[in-house]
């Protein structure tokens, strides 16, 4: 039995284990893409989808001791391309940043470019506070990521405190006040899109949350959730292709454990020439499937990697490849490729590749406070080894790493998430919680409609916050199904503002 | 024209001005006023309101870096005698404390106590950080208070937190997560009682926020309605009543100016051997007829100092005295009075009287900060000297006083208020609104219903969130109606949560 590594998961992106590698992969737009025509014209027009601008951002906004007055330059792209205007109330589309660079982000939010024509929106995509270039203590990342003194100020109660700010601003400064703001987001940006509706209904009337896992807290979501999709996700391609992952740990640890055996682990998965042992190569392989079950989109892709449509079933047809005949090793590496070497051009993979192209390199620090999200356990019939989930372990990494001890209460404390149903049954409103159920974190997400206007629209077949990328030619119907479901909406909370605007006076 | 005083108002129960005095008030348990059978009966057998129990709570719940960790101790008064018990679900009433000792807010919140029956419902009354015994930086009042270092721990949001984090632990030590919380509070705490509910939805089902000013921020109220209220309430007892308490300013600050004016001002006045100037004694009058306006109330009162029934009229009564003739300063002398002296037993006045028997010395620090409620302009019509809200005022006061900078529009960012009307038209629920007429806070309170569970309750005759306080056999019809209104929605609060509780799995 594999019992030589146990993975501290708690990213969207990044997985807490020493050992984990992610290929270097560029950000890039996603220009294989065919973007709609009046989208195209208007976008080439200006010849970028947006400007970047800066808001003066104040270091703490909960506390009044004399430090928190500093401020910070934060990061905000806009697009003004379709806007209708101030004085037609035209609407304002925020995209609430997650844990990296928001140009990443907002290169993968095709929606809200596409949708824009259509609503006459004003685009705004912030960047979250100690991510990409929004970074206190004057910019210098070496300063505020030294210490916990610094990443204080790093937490999700002020990036929606920042984010209030730089919206209200930003209304004065256009003088639209009376636009009607829309909050969206993905993934933990999601959650933030969801919470800032719930928080700040006054600033925002509506809030598409795609792919959040808010349920995913403090014994409200099984531990065991996560790695189950994935287990589900794998094993609905073959059932072979389920084994073979399920028993290919064993086999990499006994590899590994003979003489010789890590140098030949090595060549079978084109390791480079630096170190490898078994928990790195299962640590790269396991970045492999999670990302790939993750992203497992209907269509090529560049989000994470480059990946082509229907990763996982890829993965599996290199799996069940039956040249590979008995070889497990060289059924994992054409699965790994899939991921790893999309584009075939790589030589050979480094294990200890720890770049991080994205800036995600803050998450761990939230992970070690208040992201306390139990994940990654494996039951007996995942096709990971089996594991639990252990809190006692973050605790331990958190005290090592930054000398700080998780608040695994407080999130549910300040926002919520047990009983949801009918904490909100009765309060609340304009809230779409999307999520893909071949998504490891629909576990941790709203599947059922709350109330009329909180609503959960769910696809089988959908991915990680798939909802939000640009469409394509070859979308499925069930994901264009998806978009018109959210666009009709999002419409009918506008059209309803600008009703209550007509009716009723302050 | 009298221009010698300019009050920098921005408190509930203090002035801000240096030259402001209050007399000594002992606080006490109202026992001239009558309670019901049950409740008495109850209450003796216990012999007391309330068991006291602490809290052990963290300085900063937004921030993560290490100071926010320390931990104080959070004091909270429990009363069990009426509970229906954990096992039935039976509600919990909590009182969120003011800027003041807990326990003087408990004892004037009769209204729990005298429903408590009713219910079933346990009463748990917490008392807001940095007031009463709730200190932080180990109980020491002299180093939480001493800079802005310390004292920046103390705002509106982190109470709320607070809050959250008592109620939450303390279901969970009853084994009482199903039970329904209500949140009670008057003035500012009726500010946080909303406010609460609007924040942490899944914590409270309900609001009872009574007098709560919540719109008393950033161009939202004028800024001499607080004044224009005073006015209205003197004015409505007799015209000459208003005509002298107007025309007053004038005479004092021409006698003061005069060669042994002061002394006979001190004469007239039976002011103490201590400091006395012009704008000290206006101060000091000012202070009698804005809390005797709040304070307005139809029975006898011991709230900030023991009253008659209706004190605006017995002020008015003793300025319209015929035996006074034409003698200004007597009839000054008579309503003060009314205010300072209605036990008959002081035998002269200290103007520089500093005491604070209620612990209410940090309020002009959240005044400082993020409380900048613009109030206390006078228009020409006021009984108070002409004078305008003046921001700058404020900076230079806060910046001298704790050199800080307050930040106005965080209230508004934070909670809203600007057309609230319409941003909760379609969001949140359960929240009353009490206001009282007479009160000059209700100009910023909310007036009108504003959806079918947030509902306006205005009592033309009410003054400072009168409903709250222990009934008594001479309560007039209107206010035993709007507790009856109150009582009855808070039932349906409690009915429908019940409802969704037995329906609505999670």
């Amino acid at each position: 039995m594999a019992t030589g590594f146990v993975f501290l998961w708690f990213s969207f992106f990044t997985l807490l284990s020493s050992t984990v590698s992610i290929a270097k992969i560029t950000p890039r737009f996603p220009s294989s893409i065919v973007r709609p025509e009046q989208l195209s014209a208007a976008l080439s027009t200006k010849n970028q989808l947006y400007k970047t601008k800066y808001f003066t951002q104040i270091l703490d906004h909960f506390n009044f001791n004399p430090k928190s007055y500093q401020t910070f330059q934060q990061r905000y792209l806009i697009n003004d391309t379709f806007w209708g205007g101030a004085h037609n109330n035209a609407p304002i589309f925020v995209y609430t940043g997650n844990e990296g660079d928001i140009e990443w982000f907002a290169q993968n939010t095709g929606f809200m470019f596409e949708k824009a024509p259509h609503f006459k929106a004003l685009l705004v995509f912030i960047e979250h506070r100690f991510y990409g270039k929004s970074i206190p203590f004057g910019g210098h990342k070496d300063v505020a990521y030294s210490n916990a003194s610094t990443l204080g100020y790093l937490s999700s109660t002020q990036a929606l405190a920042d984010y209030a700010s730089v919206i209200t601003d930003l209304k004065k400064n256009l003088s639209a006040t009376d636009s009607p703001v829309v909050v969206f987001g993905g993934s933990y940006g999601g959650m933030l899109a969801a919470w800032f509706r719930l928080k700040y209904p006054h600033i925002t009337i509506g809030a598409l949350a795609s792919s959040s896992p808010i349920l995913n807290f403090e014994n409200i979501t099984s531990s065991y959730s996560f790695n189950n999709i994935i287990t589900k996700d794998f094993r609905s391609e073959s059932e072979t292709c389920y084994k073979v992952l399920k028993g290919s740990w064993d086999q990499i640890e006994n590899k590994a454990s003979q003489p010789g055996g890590l140098e030949t682990l090595r060549k079978s998965f084109k390791i480079c020439k630096n170190y490898i042992s078994a928990g790195s190569l299962e640590g790269w392989l396991n970045t492999a499937y999670f990302y790939t079950a993750m992203t497992d989109y209907p269509t090529p892709s560049n989000f994470l990697t480059p990946l082509p449509a229907y990763p996982v079933k890829q993965m599996c047809k290199a799996i069940d490849n039956p040249t590979t005949g008995n070889d497990t090793f060289a059924k994992l590496y054409g699965a790994a490729n899939i991921y790893y070497n999309h584009s075939g051009t790589a030589t050979c993979f480094d294990l200890n590749d720890d770049s991080d192209p994205h800036g995600l390199g803050g998450w761990n620090w939230q992970a070690c406070t208040e992201m306390i999200m139990p994940l990654g356990g494996n039951n007996k019939e995942s096709i990971f080894p089996e594991s639990h989930w252990n809190y006692d372990n973050r605790v331990t990494f958190c005290k090592l790493n930054y000398g700080v001890i998780p608040r695994p209460d407080w999130i549910t404390t300040e926002f919520g998430g047990h009983d949801i149903k009918r904490v909100l049954k009765r309060f609340g409103s304009n809230i779409i919680f999307f999520n893909g159920l071949r998504d490891p974190w629909s576990g941790g997400g709203v599947l059922k409609n709350i109330s009329k206007s909180i609503v959960a629209i769910v696809a089988k077949e959908g991915a990680h916050h798939v909802d939000l990328r640009f469409s394509t030619k070859e979308d499925p119907e069930w994901l264009k199904d998806v978009r018109k479901q959210e666009v009709n909406i999002i419409a009918k909370w506008i059209a309803q503002y600008y009703d209550d605007l007509a009716h009723l006076s302050s």
